[in-house]
């Protein structure tokens, strides 16, 4: 059944009642809304908070193709993309609105897909699809927001890194990188491989729960990975007026990473984004506590420093600098 | 100059300016936003409070056609399409979030002018854009979300219209659909006929104080007209379970709508759509109430009937129902 056939209004049922069937309904979020869809804007209350938004676009051909990326997963990454925004803040994910835009000959059963998969994440975290927009275009463009709280009034932000704290990761930076390559060119590598590797590229998990218990432990300064490892270490020493070194022995290089992609590992994880991990930074004391609270991997790969304020260095094994051609991903100047 | 010269982060710092010059400063949204632009999401602080979110997204092609639009009246009218949807709820807007995806070599200057036009209509209601994201695409896509609450926890929606109500609309509904006429046939026509037809059109003022007012003297249900006054009113008549008639001598066509438009005015008016008036129902204490109360004209078209829900019949001069083609704006039947 093509889109066309139900109408606009038509399909907007469907998603509600696709959202109703799969959210969780004794959370927090749910217990809290007053009008979801299907009023001209989304109500809910909240105690005393900082609230917190954040919004990210998808366009078919820009960030991605429906060749390599089927509509479910679309769906699980337009919404994970968002979260890991909230967790880059240490917040509490809550609402998402969802704008959205398609040809009118797509098939019905894709757009279920993409909402189950939008729930699919959505309600790892009991978070609500509260509220959206659908309108005609000729390509597929998604367009999220979320809309969270901080948790306790407290926040991570960019602005907050110190001469002297350690620069850590959580995960292994590069694996999403390695998984739209393995898409891309089709490769044929071991199913284990394969499977880290392309969930990692297309159902991220973000580091909400992780986030905030950094925040809990003394961390205050953070951004997830989207952009890429030294781009987004260069926003966090932008906001922070700081430079930072980052040290190559040092990088938590994924096992497979290096088997399949030994001449890549290195710029996937330094360069490739859409990891969705958090990069932090704290002195040595909150980062000895980090260690045994959290239960993924925690690697520290460099320091803050003074000197040029958004100044990142990369030092390889000799301690010579590496000059990194590209050093993440600018939507201007990464097509130049 | 053009954006790929000044790269993505360039230009987000260039837009931070524009907005942080521009906005009123004293305001309840600045006093109590403690993030913007330029960490992975906004924070702001409210007492405790129903908040409100609603998102619109407007597409090169689609929405709107450069040969048309001014790059300053495509950001005013994408920040008022979601005003007017703050407005249908009687909220108060805060904050807006801008989700911008264009081609690299559009000038920085348009985007000065874009970003100028939206907060020239967010000032007059004391909104500030508070972040977003910036992406290449091949068309310009401007998503916005907007964020607000509600005055004194209660909320204008589509359903509590009760038979018995009386139907009544603000303004003069097909001008906008006169201005885009005006503008696609390149009509020569007066210039205050000119003036008051594009102003419709492109930077319409949202009805967010009328709307309040309304709310404050019993109105209890209403939207705007963003679809067409026949598609709007059939959003609130399904929503609230009811049916409801209106009467072509009562519709308050402007004189220059028949001047220029004898033929379609009456098409216009019913189908024409993004005129952002209310759209509103209430009994008549309460409608002899708000007529002394708003500043702009008020016009009661008809009324709302027990019948099939969702039923909306248009009667003419003669007690016959009016067989309408088109009955508004559905994103994809329109298209069929």
């Amino acid at each position: 059944m093509k889109v066309m056939d139900i109408g606009e209004f038509g399909l907007i049922a469907h998603i509600a009642e696709i959202i109703k069937k799969r959210s969780s309904k004794t959370s927090y979020a749910w217990n809290h809304l007053c009008l979801g869809i299907g009023d001209d804007a989304a109500a809910w209350s909240t105690s005393r908070a900082i609230n917190l938004a954040t919004t990210d676009i998808m366009i078919e051909e820009v960030h991605f193709d429906l060749k390599y990326t089927g509509w479910y997963d679309l769906g699980w990454k337009s919404i994970a993309s968002n979260l890991s925004d909230i967790a880059a803040m240490g917040g509490v994910p809550l609402y998402a609105l969802v704008s959205l835009a398609f040809p009118g000959d797509v098939e019905v059963e894709n757009i279920t897909a993409l909402y189950q998969g939008m729930v699919g994440v959505a309600d790892n975290f009991q978070v609500v699809i509260s509220g959206g927009n659908i309108s005609f275009s000729k390509q597929v463009i998604i367009s999220i927001t979320l809309l969270g709280k901080a948790a306790g009034n407290k926040l991570l932000t960019r602005a907050f890194a110190r001469q002297g704290d350690y620069v850590a990761i959580t995960g292994y930076p590069g694996l999403s990188a390695a998984g739209y390559e393995v898409l891309r060119k089709k490769l044929d590598i071991r199913p284990n491989a394969r499977k880290i590797m392309l969930d990692t590229h297309l159902r991220p998990l973000p580091r909400i729960n992780e986030a905030r218990i950094l925040l809990k432990n003394g961390v205050r300064s953070a951004i997830d990975t989207s952009d890429g490892l030294v781009a987004d270490l260069t926003h966090i020493c932008e906001a922070s007026r700081v430079s930072a070194a980052i040290y190559e022995t040092n990088l938590p290089l994924h096992p497979f990473l290096n088997e399949y992609f030994p001449e890549k590992s290195l710029e996937f994880a330094l360069t490739g984004g859409e990891d969705y991990e958090l990069l932090f930074t704290a002195g040595k004391a909150v980062m000895d506590r980090i260690k045994n609270r959290l239960s993924c991997p925690v690697t520290i790969i460099g320091e803050i420093m003074s000197g040029t304020p958004g100044e990142v260095k990369v030092f390889d094994k000799h301690g010579k600098s590496i000059n990194l051609e590209n050093k993440g991903w600018d939507h201007y100047r990464s097509r130049l």
